[in-house]
């Protein structure tokens, strides 16, 4: 089950009731909040995200849009106690403000807190179930993307195929990772007629904030589910590159030529007070779009 | 006219729709903000609150729940363009943590911020029509209060009694500044006779997070409108005192001791859902109490 709940869809200044970007993801059982602006405990407070589900958080850039929520959360998450460690990806300089502002407040938080400073393109969590990988992206300052895989998952032995070939237990462990059964008497039983696919691996691609860049569809190439900014109309494109941003149109065509399954779009302007052209834009080239709506759950 | 305003009333930890520290005072045409805790500049968009007005803004100390919000109000301002100056009193270590985000996030401010650290009890801003005078709590790291006060207006002429006693416009700046009249004659004529007293003066104590002491009540002596923390009842005095914070009763009768028109409290502890217990308690030894409500706005 991959689960993407949005907590916050607008750029900059909170307008409109609009808050800053943060988004949770959830992949099976693991909770991975992807950036936090102002207001995010609140937020998850308001959309019932229970925080110690929540033990890695990425954050893209150190726009105060997409991070000045962290410090609130982790000094929160102390004085509730928490015990169990967090880990927190994002550029190095974020390290020092976290630091900094426990060190002044004379703060001991309550667990363990591993600060993992994003230095490259590639693999930066490896988990039994899923893996993360980093890429980047090209905004006015350092920004990172964020690539969410569940893991292959072995195949599941089939009960009533391995009763019928009395298949003896003690090989099934062999059969989930692939092996043919040979009798003794010398005939071999294909391992997929006695064991089940799992479901295909899900994926999920954070775009963060970025200038319209084509090569974005080769990192998130397949992805399942993808989030792509659009903090400006087709019409503004000029004024998206000038910020580093990107249009409705620029986000479908990165979604196509991906060949995402699915497109939700976000960040949005605070100089727009109505979205609905932002989805109907986006749909003219990417037909499966979504608005990053907040308190919204997408599901895949 | 002074006028407060409340935008959080919660200590520590966001609960129960309250949001924690942070006021506007309104005394004449300048607007101060005391504290600001996260969430703040959303607060002040819900309750109306102009940012453009205000100039000055004064941060307690450095726990969380009482300036997390600054600087994404700080980057705020900047996005809409602001160009005035503004200036900000604090603990020390509060211009390197607004320095370094700015820094890390590559942002020139539209407005020049004038950041002053405080480092002293007495006269911190001195301005045409009013004062502000930080005095020291006792709290678990470096913390202040803040003595607010109208300067005292000259007296206005009477123009009745002036026109009985044909006195020339020409002396009215000193009829203004306390002088008698003294006719060609020699006699005098007594300036309360050619004058009226303008309404006295008013003042403001804030005294933000602090260990009961009652030390505190000279230094607020004779104040109109005192703001002083409860975070807990009276029945919680030990944990009070453990966490450098106070009760109800406590601030009772500081408020008593101070000799205070009148009393408003505030920082409540997360733990505790209802408050009217809050007011009862303070109102046994203290009377003219009133809680410190978001949205309301206090005036004297």
């Amino acid at each position: 089950m991959l689960a993407l709940t949005i907590l916050g869809n607008n750029s900059a200044i909170p307008a409109f009731g609009r808050n800053p970007t943060a988004q949770v993801l959830q992949l099976q059982e693991e909770y991975f909040l992807i950036d936090c602006g102002e207001g995010t405990q609140l937020q998850m407070t308001k959309y019932k995200i229970r925080w110690s589900k929540i033990n890695h958080i990425f954050i893209s850039h150190l726009h105060g849009d997409h991070y000045f929520g962290l410090i609130g959360l982790l000094t929160s998450m102390s004085l509730l106690n928490r015990e169990h460690d967090l880990h927190i990806y994002g550029p190095s300089p974020l390290e020092h403000i976290i630091d900094f502002q426990l060190r002044v407040a004379d703060t001991k938080l309550s667990y363990t807190l591993h600060f993992h400073a994003i230095t490259f393109e590639g693999l930066i969590v490896d988990e039994n179930k899923f893996t993360v990988h980093s890429f980047q992206v090209k905004h006015r300052i350092e920004c990172w993307g964020f690539l969410f895989k569940q893991k292959k998952k072995p195949r599941s032995i089939d009960p009533v195929s391995v009763k019928n070939f009395d298949i003896p237990s003690s090989f099934y462990e062999r059969l989930q990772k692939g092996e043919d059964y040979i009798t003794k008497k010398g005939a071999v039983i294909a391992n997929e007629t006695l064991t089940i696919a799992n479901s295909p691996i899900k994926s999920y691609a954070y775009c963060a904030d970025t200038i319209f860049d084509e090569s974005l569809a080769e990192k998130v190439q397949g992805v399942d589910l993808l989030y792509h900014e659009t903090t400006y109309l087709k019409e503004s494109a000029d004024k998206a590159a000038a910020r580093f941003h990107c249009t409705t149109e620029q986000a479908g065509n990165i979604a196509l030529k991906a060949g995402a399954k699915k497109l939700i779009i976000g960040h949005f302007s605070s100089r727009y007070e109505l979205l609905d052209e932002f989805l109907s834009e986006t749909m003219e080239v990417f037909e499966n779009t979504e608005l990053a709506m907040e308190g919204s759950c997408y599901r895949i």
